[in-house]
Formats: C-alpha cells, sequence, structure tokens
C-alpha cells in the first residue's frame, strides 16, 4: 500500500495530524481464510507501536485459535518484562468472559455474545484502550460468521473482502495445525 | 472455516495423517491491505505450534514493516527463555540480506532479490525451516508487488485475493502508525 497518499483531502478542518490520528474501524470480511489472521497481523503493528491492546473473541469454545491467544499472551508478557510494545488483554467468550465470575447452568451463546458486546462498549467509552480486536464479530450478529452486516459496513473505514481463487480442501486437503488453528 | 472438512477425498493413496501433514503453498494476493497482515497472522500460528519459522522480506527500505520484525523478535527471544514457541529467523533485503557480509557499490534490488530467491531454495532444500513467508516476494516477480505471477498461482495450494470494499485514504484519511506500519 503507499503509505499517507490520500486520493483527495477532504474539506474537513482537520490537520493532517489530526487525520492521521483519527480513529479507524477496519473490517475483514469475505467467505476465505484471512480475516482473522490479517486482525491479528494488524494488532502486531499496534503492539509495536506501544499501543493498549485487547481482543475480544466471540467464539462458543474455549479451544478456538489458541494459537494467536498464546502469541500475543507471550508479547503481554514481553511487554511487562522489557517495556517493548504494549500491554496486551485478552477476552474469550468460550470460556466464559474474564470479566464475568460465574456462570449458572448451560451456556447461552446469544446471551453471552450480548454481554461481550456490552462489555465493548463500556471499554470504548472510557477509551480503555487504542486497539481492539472484535474476532468473530460478524458470528453473532448474523449466525454466519462469514457476511458483514451491511450498517458495520457502512460504519466502517476499511473494509476488505478475502476472496477464494484457490483453496487445498477442494483438492481434498485436510485443515492442519499450523494453518487453520 | 471449518476445520478438516475435504468437500472430496483425493485418490492420492495417503492417509488423513499424511494428508494433514503435507506441505502448503499459500499465496495472498490483491490490490488490498492485507496481504502482509494475513501472512504474519499465519506465522503466529505456525510459532505457537513451535514450528522453526523464517521471513525472508524482499523490501527495498530497511524502514519497511518494522512492526512485525519487532513482534516476531521478541516471539523469538520469548521462545530462547521460556522455550515456549519456536524458533524466529527473520531477513530483511532493505538492510543488505544478514546472509551476505559486505556490499560493494550501490544497492542493486534485482539482484538482492535474486539473492534472496537462490537462498530461499537452498533453505527450503535443507528443510531448513517448517515455515516460510516470503513478504513482498510478488515485488520482484512483477514489479507491482499487487499481481501474483500466474505461475505461482498454479503452484500454490491456497490462493487468497484481497479485495477493496472501502479505504478510508478514498476519503483523505492519512496513512498512520499501528495500521499502515
Amino acid at each position: 500500500m503507499p503509505q499517507g497518499k490520500p486520493l483527495v483531502v477532504p474539506d474537513d478542518g482537520l490537520t493532517t495530524r489530526q487525520r492521521r490520528q483519527r480513529a479507524l474501524l477496519v473490517v475483514h470480511t469475505g467467505d476465505m481464510k484471512g480475516k482473522s489472521t490479517a486482525a491479528f497481523g494488524l494488532a502486531l503493528r499496534a503492539w509495536n507501536q506501544g499501543w493498549p491492546m485487547v481482543v475480544y473473541q466471540f467464539v462458543k469454545s474455549a479451544k478456538w485459535k489458541t494459537g494467536e491467544e498464546s502469541a500475543f499472551r507471550a508479547l503481554g508478557q514481553a511487554h511487562q518484562q522489557t517495556g517493548q510494545g504494549g500491554p496486551v488483554t485478552w477476552h474469550k467468550m468460550g470460556e466464559g468472559w474474564s470479566w464475568i465470575r460465574k456462570r449458572t447452568g448451560d451456556a447461552d451463546h446469544a446471551a453471552d455474545a450480548r454481554e461481550g458486546w456490552e462489555q465493548v462498549k463500556r471499554d470504548l467509552a472510557a477509551q480503555a484502550y487504542r486497539f481492539y480486536v472484535l474476532d468473530e464479530f460478524t458470528y453473532p450478529m448474523r449466525c454466519t460468521g462469514r457476511g458483514a452486516d451491511p450498517a458495520v459496513v457502512a460504519a466502517a473505514d476499511l473494509v476488505v473482502e478475502m476472496t477464494k481463487i484457490k483453496h487445498p480442501m477442494d483438492a481434498g486437503q485436510k485443515g492442519q495445525g499450523g494453518i487453520e488453528w
């Protein structure tokens, strides 16, 4: 991507510096792999900038996506030990949101997802972090995990669609550690 | 993505286990952001699996993409200190490939890129690592950085195209740290 080369300069009264620091809503959508991985790749840059970051994973199972979680927890520890990068906070729906101490009865995924969104709104209002990853957030919104809600796309600043050109499962390849999880 | 649900089972004589462990060539292409970030997101999973990984960045400048580099160097250090994850090796063309001790005269990007590819081939032949990131590799191949060579797509197992739906620079937003680098 070209760095800092806007096609038009808007008449919004903002300075270049202000425009560089404006909050961005970035959406990765589409039917192909790479949505979560691209989001976590961006989070690497945020970590390196020293930005306090938070991840809310809207996943049903505690066993999903442990790769990214382990790596970012290690980066959070590196920050604590050496001051490099930024602090990392990680919330995962599948194991019960960490700010909820106990669950009565079976998991209610719809209620859990709503509660996750309420916490996101609280954290945004408090400006508790500078980089927010809402992983699998389209799932509770649409129950498919693939298509972003049109209202989210309308609100977003940057929307990337991941499109399949070729997928190994079409040729009978099995999912595998290090690639799928 | 569904995990491990192939659409067809090929008549290749391989066991499920063998098919899970077959080498994959994954290509991220397209005119939109997210190609490198998706590759480095995948690398997080590889790191967490304990796979020795290597990155070759085919970038002209030593100043490009320092965010990912810093984060993965921290993960490599974490591995050395705690044994978590895997070892990380990082090569960057823009500062001169690390296996070349001295450069005579000005940088010759085309020659540097060819030398990088020669090292990739040597490392692949020696099975020196288990996960390889060739960042901006389409750049030396096509001199645009955007379109993957058809021969690469043909050889690949998985190809994802990043397509623009909306980009903030269209609305005059400036590139910014933590997002673009």
